[in-house]
């Protein structure tokens, strides 16, 4: 059994996930999560990534969305629309079965359960089959600093305001009194492969990393430590990567990726758009391999799962 | 316009209401709420009587349930189900449509909204003509006593256990430090009729009383004053208002309804079926009417509520 331990954020990591449980064996697979942009919202504690790894690695997870659940109903967020003044308070889509789990997990916290064992207990609800951590059991929050309205709580930038406006700063709230949940920190050290997915380095990795304790766990196992570039041809895929990227002064290609982990990993993974990149890339001290990495089909994801146990080579 | 103040428990007291605002200016009533059911429960606050006087006065209660929505669906509640140890964290019906209303609330008293606001904003929404009032906007909680496990909230009396089990006592907590919300005391002092409905006078009309000042506001409007009885015929139409005033050494009858509020009423409204006990009623030092109770149809809520606000003459 090879033992996996996978950096996540959402979307992307859920399908980078949903392949390696299929080449290898999932027992070996540690998916650790960002939980930097969970919210309170309407007294529910709301885990996105966790979420959306969850469903997605079920195989429940809407298609269409990319988030939440396929066949969900809406009923309780049209009757939230109704009230208030603002008018506004659904701006956050809550589905009907969605909001069991969110029930779930604020009733266990509640209770005094550590967000990792929740955790678990979803998982093993939806019937995954390998761990699935959030990086901390703390309160660790994204904020973003924007340049029209100051410092705002990341949901309110990526959902409220669709991302759609320039950010200055991001910051972790609470990640220096943070530590790491649980396994977090052995799993890196004893996997033989450990993948960064391509997620949003700047808001949903760079959160993980902000966890005292889990750059260096990375940093010690660089040669180990393969990345899949979010950014494809100069753009992300989905989200903000991009335009945060540049917004934070960095370079928002291949290049400004290797650069953005270059103490952590010892490999990057682009796409085959980008194999021109190459060389500048291992001029950062690195190995670069360029294949399809758009997770359209399962042919590809697995291609790229089987690339990342592999080392990229 | 006449002005009636009604102190309120849930479902009898919404459809006492619903006739009081078809048969006088609901500008002039308040009805002032029972929050001692109130429970917090995965993290979203619910007031029961709160929401029943509210969905039945807008005439989108269930008929058949006799609380919640018509048409309701329960995507959350079933998703819920699936979740957790004890497989049981859903013995609380949470509809839908409904969890739109306690995701409201919830947000609004974490934004530091007192409940009465935030009620009244419910009730705007609903189209509510009358003003709908919580007794305190303090924690007001009730919780029983019970022979074979000792003291438990009130919902897990009520709902969890079905009120199958035997109560020794009732408490209040939170009561002593409870202050009546605002417009509570005024509308009790300057109404010209005050109705106490044909709520369950042990758990639900008894904690609006035990709010500091409420009592003694009503005592000093004792002629004024008109309740009617929840008991017919020795029984609780609905719920357990019998078995609870017997197994707190009380009388399950209309005589014993009279006993128990003897300080605050001028008349006893009792149902046609216990005429025979007027002139014990009496010698109670009130006036009894006897006369059909049983809410069934428009026709006998609205003479009910018509000699609610004749004074029972």
């Amino acid at each position: 059994m090879t033992r996996v331990a996978v950096i996540c954020g959402g979307v992307g990591a859920a399908r980078l996930l949903n392949g390696l449980i299929r080449v290898t064996d999932p027992a070996g697979v540690t998916a650790i999560a960002n939980v930097g942009d969970d919210v309170v919202l309407h007294g529910l504690h709301i885990s996105p990534d966790l979420d959306t790894i969850t469903y997605t690695t079920a195989g429940a997870v809407s298609g269409e969305r990319g988030w939440g659940l396929e066949g969900e109903t809406w009923q309780a967020m049209t009757e939230l629309g109704h009230y208030g003044g603002d008018g506004n308070r659904n701006w956050f889509s809550l589905g009907d079965r969605d909001l069991g789990t969110h029930l779930y997990r604020t009733s266990r916290l509640a209770e005094g359960a550590p967000l990792s064992s929740v955790t678990a207990e979803i998982a093993a609800r939806w019937g995954l089959r390998f761990d699935l951590v959030p990086v901390t059991n703390d309160r660790l929050r994204t904020f973003v600093t924007t340049v029209d309205e100051g410092e705002i709580a990341f949901q309110e930038y990526f959902v409220r305001r669709q991302h759609a406006v320039a950010v200055t700063a991001v910051r972790f709230e609470g990640a220096e009194a943070a530590t790491p949940a649980p396994g977090v920190l052995d799993a890196i050290a004893t996997a033989e492969r450990i993948v960064i997915a391509p997620s949003n380095p700047v808001v949903s990795i760079d959160p993980v990393l902000a966890v005292p304790g889990v750059r260096d766990a990375l940093a010690a196992r660089r040669a180990d430590v393969v990345a899949v570039s979010p950014i494809i041809g100069g753009k992300a895929l989905k989200g903000p990567a991009d335009r945060l990227m540049t917004e934070l002064g960095r370079e928002a290609s291949v290049v400004g990726v290797a650069d953005w982990y270059r103490d952590l990993i010892g490999t990057l993974v682009v796409d085959e758009v980008d194999a021109d990149a190459g060389p500048e890339v291992e001029a950062l001290g690195m190995t670069c391999v360029a294949m399809p990495t758009i997770m359209a089909s399962v042919e590809v994801t697995d291609a790229l799962a089987r690339a990342c146990l592999a080392g990229g080579r």
